[in-house]
Parts: C-alpha cells; sequence; structure tokens
C-alpha cells in the first residue's frame, strides 16, 4: 500500500503528501468535503441506479440481448464515483462506504469478461464488436476512469477483488493495444493518465509504457476524421510539436496530464517542456478569470486565442477538474508557484460553484454571464448539461458530478507537499499536517479565515527533523502581502514562493497577511468579448453581479460601473458604485444606435461567483462595463 | 399558370411582381444571377450524383434494401436544386437546364409510393417506419422544399407530371396529418410556409387549411423534447404568444414566414401582428450589423436578447434567405420600407458573401471576426459545415449552396412592387420593368452603378397608365438623400419612402442620390461581444479589415482604429487610420494584464465584407476597437 494520493510521480520537484498525512480541518473545504461524503456522493450513487446505467453491468454479465441504459461513456460515471468513494473511505474510514463501495465494485465486476474486457456498451449481443468505434466509443475512456478507482483503492486499503480485476482490465489493454496490435488510441484522454499512475502505484513497467506508447500515437490520424477535426480528440498533431492546448477541452488536460506523468517516469525533458509551453499559452490566451477553459458549446472546446466570451463560456467543470490535474502535475515536476495560483483559482472559482452548498445541484458549463433570470430545472428530471443559469441534480451527459465528487474527496493532497529540504504549503486552509522530513517527523497546523481573511497562521506543533525549511505560496495577486516570523519580525514579502529556514520550536507561529481588499482588474486587450469591462476579484475569488441586487426592474445588461472609485469591503459585503440606465429598442447600429432614455445611479452588491445561483433566479454578470 | 413569382399573397398592401415583368440587367446580382446559372447550379448537381444523394431515389424506388447515403434531409437537397433550376428556367428558358430538369425531377419521381408518400430516409425494407421520428426525421421539411420546387414549376411552366407528383405529395400530407391523423408538426419547419403558396397556386384551399394547422400545433408540445429543448423546434409556446424569434434561427424564420402567409389568407390580423412583434424585437436585440440571424453553433440557433458574438457568429446563410422570406412577406404585407431595407442588408451582406465570386464554394456560417487566416479547404472534399473562415465546396450538412441558388434564380422577385396607385421600387440594381398598373401598362428601366455609386436613375420607358405614383425606397442609413423630380427640381428626401405622383412622359428621368460615403457605425451599448468598437458601413454594405492589408506580422487582433478622422473612400479605396499593437503574453488579468511593448501608426485599408476571404488567407474582423 503506497501512499495515498492521487499523483506519486517516479521523480519530481516536490513530493504529494497523502491523506494520513493532510487532514483538511476547518473553513469552506472541510465542508465541502462533509457535504461531499454525506450527500454528493449518495446523490451520485442514486441516479446511476435510477437511471439504469448501473444495472447495465449486470445485464451484460448476463450474456442476454439487453436494452442498455445511458449514453456510450456512462460506464465511467460510475467508475469515477467508485473513485470518490475509495478517496473518501481513505479520508474518513466510512464503514457505511466501504459495505456500498465493495458492493458497487462487485456489480461492476459481474460485467467483466474472461480475458479482462469490460465495457456495458459493446461487444454484447446485439452490440457492435469491441473497438469498432474507438472515434467515439470511449472504451479506454471508460477503462482509464476504471484503472483510476483501482489505484485509489490500492492506495488507500491496498490489493482486493476490485484490483485485481482493474489489473486485468489493465493488462488485456497491454494485451490488445501494445506492439502489433491494436496500434490506435481513444478518441476520449484519459487511460493514458491512468496507465501510468497504475504503473506508479503497482511498480508494474508494462502499463507506463503503454501508456507512453498511446501519448506518442496521437498525432498519428489513427482515428478517423470525424465533424469537429481531428483536433477534437489531439490526434492532428503529436503532443510533443502542438503549441497550445486545443480541441475538446477535458480531453486535452487529460492528455496533457498524460504527457507530464509519462514525461518525468521516463525521464523525457523534450516532452515535459512542450506540455509547459501549451499550458503557458493556454494560460496566457485560452483561459477565463476563472481559471476555466473551454470557450465552444458547440464541442466543448478550446475556441481561438482570446477568443473568450463570457456569456458562451464553457468552462465545463471537468476541465476545472481535468487542469487542477495538470496544473498539479506540473507543480510537483517543477515546483513553480504560477500552478498553485492556478489550482487555487480555479478551485474557488470553478469548482467550488460547480456544486451546490447542499451538493445535490451541479452546473456542467460555468459561463461568466447569465443573461436571462432562469427558473431551477424540474426535480427529478434530467437537464441538458448546457442548459440554463441554474444548478441541475442531474444531466443527459453528466460527467460532472462524480468527478468533482472524487476531486473533493482528494482535495487534501493538493494542499501541501514536502521536499528533501523541507515542506511547502499551496493551498490555505484550517489543516493539520504530519509528515517525516529527512530529519525526522514534524506537525504542523494551518490556521486560517481564509479567503474571508488574509491572515494565514503556520504553527509548528512539533518538530523532530531539526533545521528544515517552511515555503509558503504568495499568491500573484498578492502584492504587498506580510510575513510575520516567528520572532515577531514583519516583512513585506513579494508574489512567488516565500520560505523560512529554521530549527523550529513547537508553538513557533509563522503568519502570512495577504492583501484581501477588493480589487479592480482589467482584461488583455486582445480579449474582445470583455472590452470595456472590469472585473472585482477578493483574494482568490472572482466575485459577480446579480440582478437581485440591483434596483428593482434593472438587469445587469443595463450595468455600468465608476472605476474612478475603489470598490468597497465592508463586513463581508463588498459594492461598487455604478449606473443602471435604460434604452429603447430599434435598430441597434448607427451613429446613435438605441439611445439611452435614462439612467439612476445605485450602488452594486457583488457576491462571489462560486455563490451565484444559490437565491432567486438572477441575470449574472462577472465583467461590468465601465462608465 | 399564375404570375412567376415566389410569394404570391391573396391579399395585401403591395403586389409582387413576376420575373417576366421584373429582370435584373446589369451590375452585381445580373453577375451574380449568371453565375448562379451557369456554375452554382451545375456545381451542386454535380455534389448531389458524386456523393449519392440523389441515387438514394431510384434505390429507394427499387423496393430492394439499400444503402442510403447523406444526412436525414438530404433528399430536401435535391428539392431546392430543383426549385432553383424552375426558377432559373422561369428566368432564362434555357433548353439544356429545362432537359436537366425534367431528367431530375423524373429520377425524384421513382420514390413515390402508390400514396403519395416520399422519402428515402424511411418505410423502405431496414428503414424506420414512416412519421416515427418527426423531431428529427425531416419528412414534413423535405416535402415542404419539395412543394416549393412545385410552386416555382407551376407558375413558370405550368402543369406538368413533377408538379402532378408534388400535388399527390400534399394530399398525402393533408389526408395524413389532417384532424383525425396525426396530429403533430415536424421537428423542422417549411411544410406550413410551402403548403400555404402550393394552395395559392391551385388555388385548393385545403393545402392552406393544413398549412394553418401545422401552425396552430407548434406550442403544443406534440413532439418530444430533445437535447436542445423544444424551443430548438418553435414546440415550446404558439406562435400567437410568443414574443420574440429563438430556437434554431432558420426552422424560426421558415415557421415566421408560413405564419405569415397563414395570417395574410386567412384574415388573422392577430397572428400578423404576433409575428411582426417578434420580427421588430428580433431586429432589435438578435440580429447581427450583417443582418445575419443566429449566433450559436451549438444548435444553430438564436441566442438570447443582445448575446451577439462576432466571432462565433453563425448568422447561417440559410437563415439569411429565411429572413428574406419573412422580410419579403412582411413588405408585401405592410408596405414598410423598413423590410426593404433588411432584404437589401441580408442580400449585400449575407448572401453575396455566402458564396464566392466564381459560385462553386461557400459559406455556411458567416462571422463577422475571424481570427485565424485559415487555408481553403481540400479540393473535392465535404467540409464541417462551421469550419473556419474559407469557403468550402461542398459540406456534410449541405443546405446553404442549394438555398442561395433558388434565391439568386428568383432574386427579381424582390426588386420593385406595384399596388392600385402605382410601382414601388424597392432594390437597387439595373432593372427593367414592364408590368400593368390600374391605368395601363408602363415601362421603367432603372439605371446604377450601385452601391459603388449612390446615384440611381429611374427612367419612364412607356407610359400607359395615365398618372401613377412611383414610390422609391430610402434606406436608413441614408440620411441626406436627394431626389431630383423629371422637372431637374431637386430636393432633400429624408429615409423611408419617397414617391412621386405624376402622368409620366416616356423619356421622364427620376434620381434618386444616397449618400455612399463610408461611414461609422456604433453598437448598442448592451452587445456586450462588440463594446468598444466600431463598424465602417458604405451604402448598404458591411466593410471589413483584413489582416493581409495590415504592416506585415501584424494581424488583426492588434489593430485600433482613430474615430477622431472620418474614413476615406477614395477611388473605390476605403481607409480609416488607426494603429497595431504589439503586445507580451502572460497572465491576461490583472491591474495591468500584458502591457504594450510596442505601436506603429497604420492606414487600415477595409473591404466590402461579401469580398471577404477572395484573396489570399488572412484574418479579419468587421468591429475595429477605438482607440
Amino acid at each position: 500500500m503506497s501512499k495515498p494520493t492521487p499523483v506519486l510521480p517516479s521523480q519530481s520537484t516536490l513530493r504529494p503528501l497523502g491523506l494520513d498525512e493532510v487532514r483538511i480541518t476547518g473553513g469552506y473545504w472541510a465542508r465541502r468535503q462533509q457535504t461531499n461524503a454525506e450527500a454528493t456522493i449518495w446523490h451520485c450513487l442514486y441516479w446511476l441506479e435510477e437511471l439504469g446505467w448501473l444495472a447495465n453491468f449486470a445485464k451484460a454479465g448476463s450474456g442476454e440481448p439487453f436494452e442498455r441504459a445511458g449514453r456510450e461513456f456512462s460506464d465511467s460515471e460510475i467508475y469515477k464515483l467508485a473513485e470518490a468513494m475509495a478517496w473518501e473511505i481513505g479520508r474518513s474510514g466510512s464503514p457505511e462506504l466501504e459495505e456500498r463501495f465493495v458492493r458497487l465494485t462487485g456489480q461492476i465486476a459481474a460485467a467483466q469478461e474472461s480475458d479482462g474486457y469490460l465495457n456495458t456498451q459493446f461487444g454484447h449481443p446485439g452490440q457492435r464488436p469491441r473497438y469498432s468505434e474507438l472515434e467515439g466509443g470511449h472504451e479506454l475512456y471508460c477503462y482509464g476512469h476504471l484503472i483510476q478507482a483501482g489505484v485509489a483503492r490500492l492506495r488507500t486499503r491496498g490489493e482486493d477483488d476490485f484490483t485485481r480485476m482493474v489489473r486485468r482490465v489493465a493488462d488485456h489493454v497491454c494485451d490488445v493495444f501494445g506492439p502489433g496490435g491494436i496500434e490506435r488510441i481513444c478518441g476520449h484522454a484519459e487511460i493514458e493518465v491512468a496507465l501510468a499512475e497504475l504503473g506508479r502505484a503497482t511498480g508494474e513497467r508494462r502499463y507506463l509504457e503503454q501508456a507512453k506508447r498511446f501519448i506518442d500515437r496521437h498525432g498519428e490520424h489513427t482515428l478517423a476524421d470525424g465533424g469537429f477535426g481531428r483536433v477534437y480528440f489531439q490526434d492532428d498533431v503529436p503532443v510533443r510539436e502542438a503549441e497550445v492546448l486545443r480541441g475538446h477541452a477535458v480531453r486535452a488536460l487529460y492528455l496533457a496530464s498524460g504527457a507530464i506523468d509519462v514525461a518525468v517516469d521516463t525521464g523525457d525533458a523534450e516532452l515535459l517542456e512542450a506540455v509547459r509551453r501549451q499550458w503557458d499559452r493556454t494560460i496566457a490566451r485560452r483561459t477565463y478569470l476563472t481559471g476555466g477553459m473551454g470557450s465552444q458549446y458547440s464541442d466543448e472546446a478550446f475556441g481561438d486565442d482570446f477568443a473568450l466570451p463570457p456569456d458562451r463560456a464553457y468552462s465545463e467543470s471537468c476541465a476545472g477538474v481535468a487542469a487542477v490535474m495538470t496544473a498539479w502535475r506540473l507543480l510537483l515536476a517543477t515546483g513553480e508557484t504560477s500552478y498553485g495560483d492556478m489550482i487555487e483559482r480555479i478551485a474557488w472559482n470553478v469548482l467550488a460553484g460547480a456544486v451546490a452548498p447542499d451538493g445535490k445541484s451541479f452546473f456542467y458549463a460555468n459561463p461568466l454571464h447569465q443573461r436571462t433570470a432562469d427558473q431551477d430545472p424540474v426535480a427529478g428530471e434530467l437537464s441538458h448539461r448546457a442548459a440554463g443559469g441554474r444548478r441541475a441534480p442531474w444531466f443527459d451527459v453528466s460527467c460532472c458530478p462524480t468527478n468533482l465528487a472524487r476531486t473533493f474527496a482528494s482535495f487534501a493532497a493538493y494542499v501541501a507537499t514536502a521536499d528533501d529540504g523541507g515542506l511547502q504549503i499551496h493551498q490555505y486552509t484550517p489543516a493539520a499536517i504530519a509528515t517525516e522530513l529527512a530529519g525526522g517527523p514534524v506537525e504542523v497546523a494551518v490556521e486560517a479565515d481564509y479567503p474571508d481573511s488574509g491572515a494565514i497562521t503556520v504553527r509548528v506543533d512539533r518538530n523532530g527533523a531539526g533545521e528544515w525549511t517552511l515555503g509558503l505560496r504568495v499568491p500573484a495577486w498578492a502584492e504587498g502581502a506580510v510575513l510575520t516570523e516567528p520572532s515577531g519580525e514583519r516583512r513585506e514579502v513579494a508574489p512567488g514562493a516565500v520560505s523560512l529556514t529554521r530549527d523550529f520550536a513547537a508553538g513557533d507561529e509563522v503568519r502570512l497577511e495577504l492583501p484581501v481588499e477588493p480589487r479592480w482588474t482589467g482584461p488583455d486587450p486582445r480579449i474582445d468579448a470583455v472590452r470595456g469591462c472590469v472585473a472585482v476579484e477578493q483574494g482568490p475569488r472572482v466575485l459577480c453581479a446579480e440582478s437581485i441586487d440591483l434596483p428593482d426592474g434593472a438587469d445587469v445588461a443595463d450595468l455600468t460601473v465608476d472605476t474612478g472609485k475603489a470598490p468597497v469591503g465592508d463586513d463581508g459585503v463588498v459594492t461598487v458604485a455604478g449606473h443602471v440606465h435604460m434604452n429603447a429598442d430599434g435598430w441597434p447600429y448607427g451613429p446613435d444606435p438605441d439611445p439611452e432614455t435614462g439612467r439612476e445611479a445605485t450602488e452594486v452588491r457583488l457576491i462571489p461567483f462560486h455563490l451565484r445561483a444559490t437565491r432567486e433566479p438572477a441575470s449574472m454578470r462577472v465583467w461590468l462595463p465601465v462608465e
């Protein structure tokens, strides 16, 4: 049983810690993990049973023809839920969840065939043959999520019937897709990152080698060109030749994550550098203020450079999960704090808002501008994945709920790392960290009311390691941050990494004060869609205006703000000064189109973007037109 | 044989003229009609044969199982081409086209069944049953286009085997979808407008009544809710209750056109008013500067109010065709010149640019901003319908080429109308008009080099009608237009309609001078996507910048313009003053995101939008950021 954490590179600049070494002890993320365990996981299970997606396995195992429920990738939802359960069991030890996990994985096993093959959509009576439609069939994609569940189980409870089943699947993939076999790829990347991690978890090098083969085959045009072009599944150019992330956003980010794993474990510096280069350009030109990625609804894809419409932002929740996967791998590989900045941004502004406070409804798409005050979806009904401005209990394509669940269950893994010299804290939340450094054991407690407050206290509760270095991430936005050393000495620290090296005494406190006053943020002039607008950010959180906070009858479409005055943060409430405008309708272009018929000064209350759509129906926008 | 024109309401404010009464004698539209006849129609025929979409009919007629080529609506492409051929035969009398028309319609007839049913996708061995999937099956949609072809033939050549076949189809529809039959609608409107017109062309009232039934059934939820919601096929609310055009743009506009026909012919003022109201709001809030409609790629649909991104503008060519259909019907019903304005805008800025100068490649989507300098598609290959910034010879979904062909062939019908008091000219092109007014025959010639020049001369060549009124449309953009009466008297005329009543003498000339200097045009402040930008228009044409006209290495993304100086139009070349800017990459949001590293003053040459992408690959934009 290796360390209980999702990503364990064979070599890296920073070493991940396990869920047994980092516990989130309070604040937003503790509540989120609690809700995830008590509500979200069971909610997902309900829907997977209700819709028959889980029952497909028993039916497929029967050998009889059956009417299959769900889309071609529905098996993967059960696997992602199993992964979420495995991490949650590792985190909390819940016996109730353990019982259900064993039963669920037994239900999955019913469909496995003697040679390891496992999929409810292909190869059974009346179905198309195995691997007959790699472009859209998702067989290897589903395996990938099954394997990630297997890795989670291996690292939290060790080998059992489920992990043995998973290894039979992985062996089958290596047999069938290895040299001389089907030398092609799956239309949805995921098998790469999964096989690489299973290789790490089992010590079995053939899994890594097979992952490398799949990475290398991208761009060889082994898939048929579809309606969206080969770029859709990153089969347009080889991974190491691409300049930017492109095509379907989740596919692109899963593939990038797998490519990093392969690059790191095979010592392929060129491949690692290629992915870093793609990431950098993606961040500079194809990423929303929220950290969201993917601007195109039609193919759930990255758009062109600087094509970042806030209203038709797709910014899929799963792309947020996938971007955290990629950024975390780059952080471990390089140690650079910018990756931690991006994880924080995505966590607060994509992941946190993609699920309702009660954990039972979800956003699939996360646009930064909602023009209509939509009603909640009908309870108990499936929603179209990109429909409307309210969270829905489940979707026709329901990849996001289970993806969020597995991420929240393992979220403690992203809080801190270690290296030979000490400990690095990347995400600020109340937490208890206990690990073994080179010199011996250390225990550290993080206390914070972050990000409502910018004051973060790191207290060393035990130091059996002698002299070591505590590293703290100072976010790029935190100009003017102040560090207080255990001695009481205060000094301003620049964005990036700040570190303190000493032989800490138990009780030593290091205090980091990050400026969390609300601040104006403008866009690059090349982002056409938000020209002439500003946003307000507060700490790591993006804020937004909702129409229900405007004067009666006004809509966010009618709003302008006065950037001559600073945003005011007062007792947790942020406001900016502005006006609402009345305009007449007519042909909306001309020397003086649709002239204003009135205006009214107003104070605009802003709320965190992740709390949007949690009150009455409202229109909403992040980017506010400047007067 | 009734008047050879596409739309002949039983009652209207203005009466349409036939292709035998109006001939386009020169200028852009004459060249376009020539190219349509000599190149586009044959190009379409080539592809329909090459891809097997035409051969489906013979195979379906064989009674044997067959592998069908094309998408579920491919039959309709043959029908739209037949309609284009029928109008072109009516216009030019080409014997070569007549021979091919007879052969083509004979090939279609091979698939008609004894009860009138005709579709190659349903009801044959191995296929799904007839009318088993009204949501997406397109059977009635295909009939609609077949019927429109039948109407064109009836009105240009009279009854023949083809028109008798078409009537058997229409009778079958009335039998099967009438009261007590399948009381549902088709997922793609078109049958309504077609049946109403066939009722006019044949004098058979049951067709109109069936059209009315289909109109009335929209909003009754007789279709299953699909992934895009019932709004996609306008089955969300009844036509007379809707506030705006919404859902799939082509469906919405075909339906609106049919609703006007039914309203006019049944004297249903409420229904007519409902469609006018929807049109007005659509024009004010959901229409691009080009007159293009539909902003969403994912469902080819209207977006929310003011959601009009230029880069992801869908603005489907077929939606342009359909919007001309709707506007023309409203013009005939009301006589208001604003509908003529919109037809002119769409004709120049959507239709004219949707086809290459040689008539052999097409745009399906017509965005106002192209960020990448794409290469031409591979010759002889199908293109994805919304792919790239270059025209393609044919598409996977290839509704636009044949739709454009039928519109160009019948374009003369939109030039002028008559009423009891005289003649109205709506579109300015060299033309010869000969018709019978209340008092007798008149012949009028229009001479113009429009819109390169704004001078339009209308010469009365014959007047056997005594005193009558000549009405001329003064476009809304034409502030400062000057009219010169036959007497030589000049006066400024306001946008709208200008009319002259007199007993014209042969040789009398009326001259209208429209100001066609290039002009700045701004957007309604509620159109977020182009805030801080201006466009340049010249006469009815929208202009654009292409990167190949910028200094070496500069892209349209780097451009700003100086609106302090007027655009200069000099000998046919329009330029504006501006700068190109260099920006560094980085996180693109912040107090000073990605600061400028340099700038260079430049004169920016602009070209008509409809001529975009006819030179070397280039990025392109209509909306230019203001300095």
